[in-house]
């Protein structure tokens, strides 16, 4: 697919670095009051006056993060955005910017980079966030794409991992698991594409899913949200390795101890069929399967009348003391199970329980 | 010898992600006032009250920017940051945080990644910069380094490139083409190393030159000395391609040329004897060598008088209009020849002139 076959296609040389980067971010204009200065000098300079500057940084490496037998190169820039403007949301800051910097072989034509900042440029208008640096260089293979994202919060509203207390309401936003099943699918239709390429894959009906593996979204409006109900969390991480990791790191950041309800872990309709199809335990895939970027937080008690059906939260479990631990009660037997760190671990490459 | 051969050599597994990052992380206080929070949370925060937030960020990746054959991992980790730093000096602003993110193959163990930690932690040290965060991944090949840094600034001491003007004055900090030089021996050295590694490297006597290539600084200082001159730039730029792609990017964003006098660039003895010995022409290393980190800026006319016999300043040209070009004027003949971006571009992945 990225091979140099069709006649359309430009070696990265004939545009050289500078060359390249002044073609592709020509598109980004700026639209912050808050940017200062973009794209074309030594760094980039922002201004958040009474506010703090936020900053997060995520870096994807082709054969890790993703396979670009599967994924189109304008969502691998998309995603790459998203999930740095995930870890700002965690925050409950408002992203304002983003930096990319690249590292690519030669096996990549212009045309493969202008689909990643295709993708990246349809991010940064969705959440109105501006491109005002980077870097981009060649690689001995592979590509790998880092991005730091900027944004801003006043101190009050700024949310950290630590703040939980005992009591304390677990929630999550949205459905998990559904990225996970959807990453399974590809995988799938892949594997078979490999072994004959002239199979169609089978993606009908898997809409949703694959979406939100190919095409997730960041939960920038949940700072509004909870500001207009009045709610503010007293710890928030969002879900990028799996509930059980995300729960796991707020018990250590809050010396506090969790007790979920698996049966009040919110998932999708076709998340369970899928999981079903594979012979696969959905909870499996909420807890570890990772890249949902819906935000896990916990309140007061008090604020529970001001969440209770409200569509986007979940209550899913509530903190205990520390030395209580970190368990799951099972659906239906109430067994109290362990809760480990099974999200991916990209060091060891593997899905658990794959 | 960064295969797994000494017994006490630990996998980057046995950690994992998580472990490794607060083992690497542990030993870097936060220092600065306007560090809010640092790693361990989804995102950094820092405050500059009424300053402004300048952001740089740049990648290395193994084979295009160092050759671990005979770059000390340690000093790869320093140099990643001052290069990063060094974009922070350009724009006149005070270097404060940095992020570090990297991907790595499994060939690497976790002392490798300590040996780079120690140099991003002595570079830290010196430069008053604290690591507030990162991000660390494996990768399906060699080594890939992504800093960002973080500096501030007040709206009046911000130096962009676009402000030079005719008849200002070009001048260089301290001297040129000396990394490029001290490459040239590591490469000569690893060359005759893989012929017979029985052969003890020729190292003596080259210290400057490859102190300069492995060991560079960036010049935080010149903000200061500019300062207590009563010196304000009107445009200015790092060099890390070479002096002759720099005076281009100084010309595209100014809307001006410049003239560059050859006799006055300023050069180390050393450079210049090294030089001799490759049969280079040592205007060459100046121009297109690079990795120098020293800085270039204009100054108006009448400036003059405050910077002349400062011993960290040398004025080497001057700037005249646009539709005159950017020419050297040639020693001794004082022929006019067109400076080109012969720089180092990292998608030809070549040196000029070799």
């Amino acid at each position: 697919m990225l091979e140099d076959k069709q006649p359309a296609l430009t070696p990265l040389e004939k545009l050289g670095e500078f060359g390249l980067i002044k073609h592709l971010t020509k598109n980004f204009p700026l639209e912050n009051p808050s940017s200062v200065l973009g794209v074309g000098d030594d760094a980039a300079v922002v201004d958040f006056a009474e506010e703090k500057t936020v900053i997060s940084t995520d870096l994807l490496a082709e054969g890790v993060h993703f396979n670009l037998g599967y994924v189109p190169l304008k969502h691998l820039g998309y995603k790459a955005v998203i999930i740095n403007l995930s870890d700002l949301a965690a925050m409950n800051a408002t992203p304002t910017q983003i930096l990319v910097s690249m590292a690519l072989s030669n096996r990549f034509p212009v045309e493969a980079v202008e689909g990643i900042y295709t993708g990246i440029s349809l991010a940064c208008k969705k959440y109105a966030v501006d491109l005002v640096g980077g870097d981009t260089t060649s690689s001995q293979s592979g590509l790998i794409l880092s991005i730091t994202a900027i944004g801003k919060a006043r101190e009050e509203d700024l949310v950290r991992r630590s703040g939980a207390r005992e009591n304390d309401l677990l929630v999550v936003t949205g459905d998990l698991g559904a990225a996970y099943m959807g990453l399974r699918i590809l995988e799938r239709e892949h594997a078979l594409y490999l072994t004959n390429p002239k199979i169609q894959p089978e993606m009908e009906g898997y809409d949703y899913i694959l979406e939100r593996q190919l095409k997730p979204e960041a939960r920038k409006d949940i700072k509004k949200k909870l500001k207009d109900l009045g709610v503010h969390p007293t710890s928030m991480i969002d879900i990028s390795d799996g509930l059980s990791s995300e729960i796991l790191h707020l018990s250590d950041n809050s010396r506090i101890g969790f007790r979920l309800y698996e049966e009040k872990i919110p998932m999708d309709e076709l998340t369970l069929l899928t999981a079903e199809e594979f012979c696969l335990n959905p909870t499996l895939a909420a807890l570890s399967g990772g890249e949902d970027y819906e935000l896990l937080f916990t309140i007061p008690p008090k604020d529970y009348d001001k969440i209770k059906n409200h569509p986007d939260f979940t209550v899913i479990g509530h903190a205990v003391s520390k030395s209580m631990g970190n368990k799951m009660i099972a659906r239906g037997c109430h067994e109290e199970i362990n809760l480990t760190a099974q999200g991916w671990d990209a060091f060891l490459r593997r899905w658990p329980g794959t």
